[in-house]
């Protein structure tokens, strides 16, 4: 399976992925998750969203009014430039833990999905979850249709191109109604668990912590998060012959608000990132007449994300006044705290010897589908903690290591 | 002339012009020229850098070899959303001044061309004055053949597309030897004309000056400039699960880089400038794993400018070691301190009524031509002193006294 996905939507410059929504990087993704599904023999199904599913069972209505499928996977999109694993390794090792439990003749007793949900990065429409968020119902389809991407391309018009209905998307309550447990598998976006001293800060029994941590963890929790795009608007002007006292330079307020950030971030044990900006005209002998930052933000609680923003905004203006720049702050997107369902992952943790349990900043589709279906996700050990970057890595000791645990959590749930 | 130009090139949203070099509206730009000289009977010629001359007069072999032709003009290429004067004023007002002595029966004694350079900005390949320098021999061919652009199109690529043979760039001694004098009209890029204190300062005759300064000055001098590319090479990372601490985020570099060259430019009465910045992967989620910011920095004299860009360096190099970020500055270009033809510039300022002599810190061909062809220049009065930006203003009335003072300056050249 790695071996197909190698070359899919891969820069020979970076190395990194750009497998953007609906575009032909992601078109050739897709095709390779039917493909896995039909070789398998599992029923495949595109939902009105572009989700993709393949399911093994839920042939009769008994078995979808039951409502107890058990549900795994990720996603296949990618940020710029991002690595290998996040969401592949998901997808990847669904159909490698399914194929495990078939090889063994589990006895199932409830249908069992693999699951590629769309755009989960938000790389081109700026909103991440897009798939999952439509599904649920915390996405209208008004909303999704004004998404646009950087050349322009509205979401619906990108839709079109790959072949899919745009007036088609909407909420989908009742395939989710089926899933009695969802299980998201990833790759860990930081290094705890190659980090003994950070699993003995989560409370894990440090007889189950080897000198090199653990190979799989389970969420505790995801951070509320959000996106704020910070306009500064100065005045475009000549470099070589605008006097320094004459200028309106939203550079500066730019560069001051990302030390800002930074510094209020470090204060309140929070996170916040100038990641992306944009400048016009861009000119190496022009001062800039606009500058566009993104800010994006994450803390253990409501109240600390939302005094790091404030604070960050309050920074952004005070600047702005020294420079004659006008600041204003959009918010783009927010995302509530996720507390998983404690009854399964507590279950889970257990099933898997006291696996340690893991907050984190990222958002998942996982976090979406936790308000209407009970969710839990494994995580992976990732010995960089680099992630979102071509560098992101896992052993294939690890990969395998998740692969069983799936698999045992997944036969826990479907072949009661 | 300017209802013709008005449109060509003009980006409708911003209002601004996007006239690059060897693109479409450089091509209709550069039709407009030989249309303009066509019709007025002068003698066309493209020479082998793509620069455009129109020749009244320079006929005979004696005529090259007396090398006393005068010649005015400018460039008609833009910055990125720049104003419709910043060159094309002085192509225009060439043209306008010629009519104006022809319509008068003046009794030319020598030759006189009008000449349009290519890429004076620079906007496409990074490198300012790329026509002129090319027939100066202070850029070979193939230092020329080395440029590229934004989209990785190199300059011989964009060369040929546009049908010039990009083989045959290279110096052009014969032809700058038939020059006996250039002199560049342009409008002013700050404001020092329509700021009667700007004007006594710089030790203008009082009273000459009005309470809206004057419409005309002479350029004493180009200050010493160049352009700096910082490399700021971090982790690339993701943004919601790299601790702050983890991070090696070179956009905290950059910030701290871009508010230092202000502090520095300021301290030193120099200016420095980050106008233009490009980051990898530049996604709201993403720690960034590179940034790039181009420095461009101009002074009074060498020395200050090397001793701003060494202070900038240092400060950059300094807050890369906190950040964990490696700096790399590499030098694009470096334009040393242009002092124009004194005998030259004192007699036009002087046929003026002694127009005040202005100092600047923008490159013209003027600037290049002038170490090989004594060199003059007229600034036009700028209102706001808004210069490369859609909101580049000069009033009717001013332009006309450019075109009456540089028919003036010709006469008195051409007609002895």
């Amino acid at each position: 399976m790695w071996r197909d996905l190698a070359s899919i939507g891969r820069d020979r410059r970076s190395g990194g992925y750009r497998r953007y929504a609906w575009t032909g990087a992601d078109t050739d993704c897709r095709a390779w998750f039917r493909a896995q599904a039909e070789s398998r023999g599992l029923a495949y199904e595109l939902d009105r969203n572009g989700n993709q599913w393949a399911w093994l069972g839920v042939a009769t209505a008994e078995d979808i009014a039951l409502g107890n499928a058990v549900v795994t996977g990720s996603h296949l999109d990618s940020v710029p430039d991002g690595g290998a694993f996040d969401g592949p390794l998901g997808v990847v090792s669904a159909f490698a833990a399914l194929d495990r439990l078939r090889e063994d003749h589990a006895a199932f007793t409830a249908p069992v999905g693999i699951v590629n949900f769309t755009d989960e990065e938000g790389a081109r429409f700026g909103l991440a979850c897009v798939g999952s968020r439509l599904s649920a119902g915390g996405l209208s389809q008004k909303q999704a249709h004004a998404l646009t991407d950087g050349d322009g391309i509205t979401l619906p018009q990108a839709m079109e191109r790959a072949g899919h209905d745009p007036d088609a998307i909407g909420p989908d309550p009742e395939r989710l109604a089926r899933i009695g447990a969802f299980v998201e598998l990833h790759i860990e976006q930081g290094r705890a668990l190659a980090d003994p001293a950070a699993l003995a800060r989560t409370g894990a029994d440090s007889g189950s912590v080897g000198p090199r941590g653990r190979p799989v963890g389970v969420a505790s929790a995801i951070w509320p998060h959000g996106r704020w795009r910070f306009d500064f608007h100065g005045e475009a002007n000549h470099a070589g012959t605008t006097r320094i006292e004459d200028r309106r330079d939203p550079m500066l307020t730019y560069a001051a608000t990302v030390l800002a950030a930074r510094e209020e971030a470090l204060h309140a044990g929070a996170l916040a990132t100038f990641g992306k900006v944009a400048v016009e005209p861009n000119g190496v002998n022009a001062v800039p007449g606009l500058v566009r930052g993104w800010l994006d933000s994450r803390a253990a609680d409501e109240d600390t994300l939302a005094a790091v923003v404030a604070a960050v905004e309050h920074a952004a203006a005070e600047r702005g006044r020294r420079d004659g720049v006008d600041v204003h702050v959009t918010r783009e997107s927010r995302t509530p705290v996720v507390e998983f369902a404690h009854g399964l992952r507590d279950r889970i943790a257990q099933q898997l010897g006291d696996a340690p349990l893991l907050p984190t900043g990222a958002g998942h589709d996982a976090g979406i589908l936790s308000a209407s279906v009970p969710t839990a996700m494994l995580y992976v050990r990732n010995p960089t903690g680099i992630s979102h970057a071509p560098a992101e890595f896992a052993e294939e000791d690890d990969c395998e290591a998740g692969v069983a645990a799936l698999a045992d959590v997944l036969e826990g749930l479907a072949c009661r």
